[in-house]
């Protein structure tokens, strides 16, 4: 089989870079170009434009250079080819090393320290051990086992919610419908790494939010969200903070991104914000990935990390 | 033999708690109380009244309610007694904590992103992954051993330093004198977890900072002091961090605690101020690992975690 051309169509993430480090081994067209062209095989992409794809005849397996495939459905021309998701060691530890940033500095009082130390108040709050707080993770897949095993390490004991039960050692775990409410109640800070699919659209709202434990060490219910904006109603964040549902919150998305200035978000005193940035897809750890997939692919091997279309991702 | 009594000698520590948990199971005399006392065995201390030890006549053992001993030798009437430090999983994990909290928030760039937000700012600055940074732990004893496993779970590379070679699984090590120069060139975050002796004592001077090495992915060099506050120059901090040679500090302890107003250290905005934070004594978890080693010890057993009275530690 011969090497196969690809399109690369990865609106707003450095096409240049992309293009750079794949066309060192494979022909690399770049989207807008490239429309019904019968040599293209492969696409790369990230929110690419719409029925582009649908118009490669040729076209087998479409690259997500992120971990979350939405931005790929969004396209209402989506040929029905395999989508294979982005699974990088570099990747999940980026996500790693935010979601424990996240979790020690609301854990160890981040917040207060740095409202104290401008009027140079010598205080130490009460300060609980890893061990008496509960991480929940919703979405305990790639990334959210990783960000366990580290939390487990740290002490912290550690609940998990997925789709289908997925046993993990010192993990306590729940599935489906039937177990969120029971994962919530026994969550004290909700770490959210699901993707977005038609099942968890705005499933972090208020009546969630409010089912989270409150006989906590650190007086009250802490939000992370580093899957995807979409999954959570802002509105219902802020209600939930100012109305002490909520403690406090780190969120690295938002239903609209960039988050507009208008947001209340920007300007809360119980939220940190970063730009979707807990982990970043670098070309130069990713883009090694895919070649090697598409190498295996045309020398007859199955491809890995499929998504599966019915359930969106 | 008998249960010993003890003499309670916490300064500032809250006397009550410990002595309602050790009064459990032995009688206990609170300082000032007990000078001369032939019924006392045992003394728990945490910077004791000067002479108030040498008085007792069958003082058998000391212990620290810290990790640290440099509080007990203080003390210029210091009888010779075993000194035993605490070693509690308890309070090593607290460490760890604030290790990998303070470690996480400099790596992943918490200090610009709080000031962007206010100023509703969408950037994603340059983020490299752990494994591109090196945090180098002054002081590979029991608490820098516990951090760096945590800091190597999340792809840290780490380097070690301690007074004699101690080999640690994946874990340069540097030792003595000899070893302390090429420890800090390979060292982009140093934390200092030493104990305070002779030999210590202000070892963080603007020399060794000017040491750490400057081609890292994190644009600068950080410190973060979680040992003792008379390991460091506190001024020589101030300067590293205005000329550059420092990017960034956590302290947690200063060469007089608590930090005077007048303290350059509070106001400046490199720096991250806690209250000698990092890893409280508690007494639940702490007094019954006293009591169970003086049980031991009366039944024959050898005392564990004795101090070595020359290196100080
Ligand atoms: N902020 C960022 O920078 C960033 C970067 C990368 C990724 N992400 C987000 O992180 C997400 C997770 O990535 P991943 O690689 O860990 O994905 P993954 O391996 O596919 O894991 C997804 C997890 O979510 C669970 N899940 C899916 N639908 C569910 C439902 N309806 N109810 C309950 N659980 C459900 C899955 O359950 P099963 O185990 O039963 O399948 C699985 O445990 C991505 O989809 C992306 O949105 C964000
Ligand atoms: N901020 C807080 O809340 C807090 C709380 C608890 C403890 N602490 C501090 O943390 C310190 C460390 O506790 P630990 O339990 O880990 O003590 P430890 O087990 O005795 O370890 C001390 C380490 O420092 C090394 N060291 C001592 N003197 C040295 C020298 N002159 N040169 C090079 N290395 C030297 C030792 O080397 P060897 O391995 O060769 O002996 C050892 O690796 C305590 O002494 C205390 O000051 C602070």
């Amino acid at each position: 089989m011969e090497k196969g051309r690809i399109l690369l169509a990865v609106t707003g993430f450095h096409p240049q870079r992309w293009r750079d480090l794949l066309s060192a081994e494979r022909e690399v067209v770049l989207e807008p170009d490239g429309a019904s062209d019968p040599s293209i095989t492969y696409a790369v992409v990230w929110k690419q434009k719409p029925n582009i794809l649908a118009s490669l005849p040729n076209l087998r397996a479409i690259f997500s250079i992120g971990a979350g495939v939405d931005h790929i459905f969004a396209d209402p021309g989506l040929p029905d080819v395999p989508i294979v998701k982005i699974v990088a060691d570099n990747l999940t530890q980026y996500m790693t090393e935010y979601v424990v940033w996240r979790v020690l500095d609301h854990h160890r009082q981040g917040l207060l320290y740095r409202s104290q130390q401008p009027k140079k108040i010598w205080h130490e709050p009460q300060q609980r051990p890893a061990t008496d707080i509960s991480v929940g993770i919703m979405g305990l897949g790639n990334l959210g086992r990783a960000a366990a095993s580290v939390l487990l390490s740290l002490g912290f004991a550690v609940n998990g919610w997925s789709r289908s039960e997925r046993p993990m050692k010192g993990v306590a775990t729940y599935s489906g419908e039937a177990g969120l409410i029971p994962f919530l109640k026994a969550t004290d800070i909700l770490v959210v790494l699901l993707p977005l699919t038609p099942d968890t659209h705005g499933i972090i709202n208020y009546g969630v939010l409010k089912e989270l434990r409150k006989r906590n060490g650190i007086g009250g219910s802490v939000l992370i969200n580093a899957g995807r904006g979409r999954l959570q109603k802002d509105a219902d964040i802020v209600r939930a903070l100012d109305d002490g549902t909520l403690k406090e919150a780190s969120l690295d998305v938002f239903e609209v991104e960039p988050l507009p200035k208008t947001s209340p978000l920007w300007g809360h005193p119980k939220v940190f914000v970063t730009p979707h940035a807990a982990a970043t897809s670098d070309p130069v750890h990713l883009a090694p990935i895919m070649l090697r997939q598409m190498d295996a692919f045309e020398r007859g091997e199955k491809l890995a990390n499929l998504v599966d279309r019915k359930a969106g991702y």
